[in-house]
């Protein structure tokens, strides 16, 4: 499989991006922007010239994104969607208009030779691998997918009950238990009773509220800015305590869950770390469906080491795809999966058009209204 | 492992016990009973006659069980708690007063010994194992805990929610997934969009239908009997189609994902047969947190083999523990958990406390409110 060939060497790490973000030429990170601000590209330059407008799609991962673009699009012989392995797309980028990342960390080096470049995006939210200053000085516009409008969040959301749940009933020691012949054990933990604290409260964090919401449960939530136009009207219904980044210490004392929902920024990459762990109730849980570098590494596996943390559930990792031999995997309360919280079809067939729409867009000369421009 | 040791040899199957209640002595199961019509056990004599009051837990499984209800009533020198390994059930059940059957078949042949006891029941709410005609006859009282009331319920719901996004997301293939150093695959499919049918609108039923709501989803629900007074005063906001029984098929071709959550009876064995699963969309999923006997296997494992049946997730078998071998759980799309839908610290440490309780008043001859008898 495509995937596992190039996996191990040519893997780009969210942490190492995000590291790219904390040097002064680094990505002007969405986050930083207020949200609802998105640019409309009308002033983007025609695409192709009247002959064929090229679709980049970098590396093997996420299949899906690139055969759902390509189904889109099959009916439109003057767009070319190509995937391309991680290594190959600096020596390739120049032949192309519109370039999806994925897992690629796209620096200034990279955009300097992206001649023909009209716009990177992410199959998604996080462009956080993005050097979006150098873009901007190449008047390359960089986008992303509101996860609000297309199932991205809805998928993600759905993805944190589940790996809040699989952490609560211990879905490894269960997986033992069935392997052994036992019955009725491990006796688990209910989401129902418990308080959780919600980092992050945007499109994903509200549709994880919503989904906790009946089961039982006390909500915390932190965010930079509650005044934000795009929170759901009942937003008090939803959330219990609602606080700022700097409340994040005191609500995780509260919480027995702790479930991630930030984006990847200079500010964010490895907030939880060991004051907000510490923090943290003793057995209590923590998920992750966003980037695996808000976490520090050394911090969670020396809380999971002394019992303080009582499970982790993580849909991202420090490394993607991620060592499955790595320490922090060998702890009977961590459960992991393959980086699929978003990887739904409804979300990926709703994105495939988002791309294939900008894609016809350029090619056309028409206004790209889909996505949310970032500079 | 106690449970281990015992497993092969010893464990009773739902199927069977379900097969036993097909004869005309079989037990007069509580299904037959119209909700709430708990019968008060004042008349039940006095149990150990100012000595001791002996309580027997049947089998090394489901342990928590056992643990739970000893150290609720660790203060209580005068009540005797026992596990018994399945086999010697009938060689003690003699001299107890109280039985806690769990998995235990309990057919006349036991009742007749049990010359001293006062209350057969069920850690729980499944009592299809227990030859209820014979014991009425030997004036011993069946009961079970009903579950909208110590968290049972609320613990299987949330289970079923688990399971429903196991099959969605692809369990499996994801932990392949993650072994192979693949990223972003599978793509999973959403709740979100849905139509859920859910078989046996009881307690179970309904903690399902709320947590479902948010995802976004159209519920259909069967239920003899939609008057019960046990049913939420919002029903009409839980369900957007009801039916009897005989609707199951009809509803089985608009829905994605089914849900079993029926009791065990005469009628409901065997009940998600041939007829049942091809009545079913194409590519559709199945979840049982109820009991194993009510599918039938052959048509379940022909169902997946065609790939009719989109997924199957599992808490209860059609033996257990289920051989982990057998070949229904070698499909991809096949989870499993060990029959824990219902156990959790917080419905298990209630359900001891109706346990202990029990005993306590059986020991001082009080009434007995805590459980539904069923004779």
């Amino acid at each position: 499989m495509a995937g596992a060939r190039l996996a191990t060497t040519l893997a780009r790490s969210s942490l190492a991006a995000a590291s790219a973000s904390r040097r002064p030429s680094g990505p002007n990170l969405l986050a930083s922007l207020p949200r609802g601000s998105s640019n409309m590209a009308g002033s983007i330059e025609r695409s192709g010239s009247g002959g064929i407008t090229r679709v980049l799609f970098c590396g093997p991962y996420w299949p899906a994104s690139t055969i759902y673009t390509k189904e889109y699009l099959q009916n439109y012989p003057f767009i070319q969607v190509d995937e391309v392995g991680l290594e190959e797309v600096p020596d390739v980028i120049q032949n192309y208009h519109l370039c999806v990342v994925k897992n690629r960390r796209i620096d200034s080096d990279i955009i300097a030779k992206a001649s023909q470049m009209k716009v990177i995006m992410q199959y998604g939210v996080g462009i956080e691998g993005v050097n979006v200053n150098a873009a901007t000085e190449h008047k390359i516009k960089v986008a992303r997918i509101p996860g609000s409008t297309t199932g991205n969040a809805v998928s993600c959301a759905e993805m944190a009950i589940y790996l809040t749940l699989g952490v609560l009933r211990k879905q490894k020691v269960m997986d033992t238990a069935v392997k052994r012949k036992d019955l009725g054990i491990p006796v688990g933990d209910t989401i129902f009773g418990k308080s959780v604290l919600i980092l992050g409260f945007g499109a994903i964090g509200v549709e994880v509220a919503k989904r906790l919401r009946p089961f039982g449960v006390k909500i915390l939530a932190t965010k930079r800015n509650w005044s934000s136009d795009t929170l759901p009207c009942d937003i008090d219904e939803l959330v219990d305590k609602k606080g700022g980044p700097e409340d994040m210490y005191e609500f995780a004392g509260e919480a027995d869950i702790v479930i991630a929902c930030l984006l990847l920024t200079k500010e964010t990459v490895g907030i939880v770390d060991h004051k907000f762990l510490s923090a943290m109730k003793k057995g209590s849980y923590l998920v992750n469906i966003a980037r695996g570098g808000l976490l520090d590494y050394d911090a969670v596996f020396n809380h999971l080491k002394s019992g303080h943390l009582g499970g982790l559930g993580i849909d991202v990792a420090w490394t993607e795809p991620y060592d499955p031999e790595d320490p922090i995997l060998k702890f009977s309360n961590v459960i992991i999966t393959p980086h699929i919280a978003g990887v739904t079809e409804y979300s990926y067939r709703t994105m495939a058009k988002v791309v294939g729409d900008v894609a016809l867009k350029l090619h056309s000369g028409e206004p790209i209204t889909e996505v949310e421009f970032v500079n």
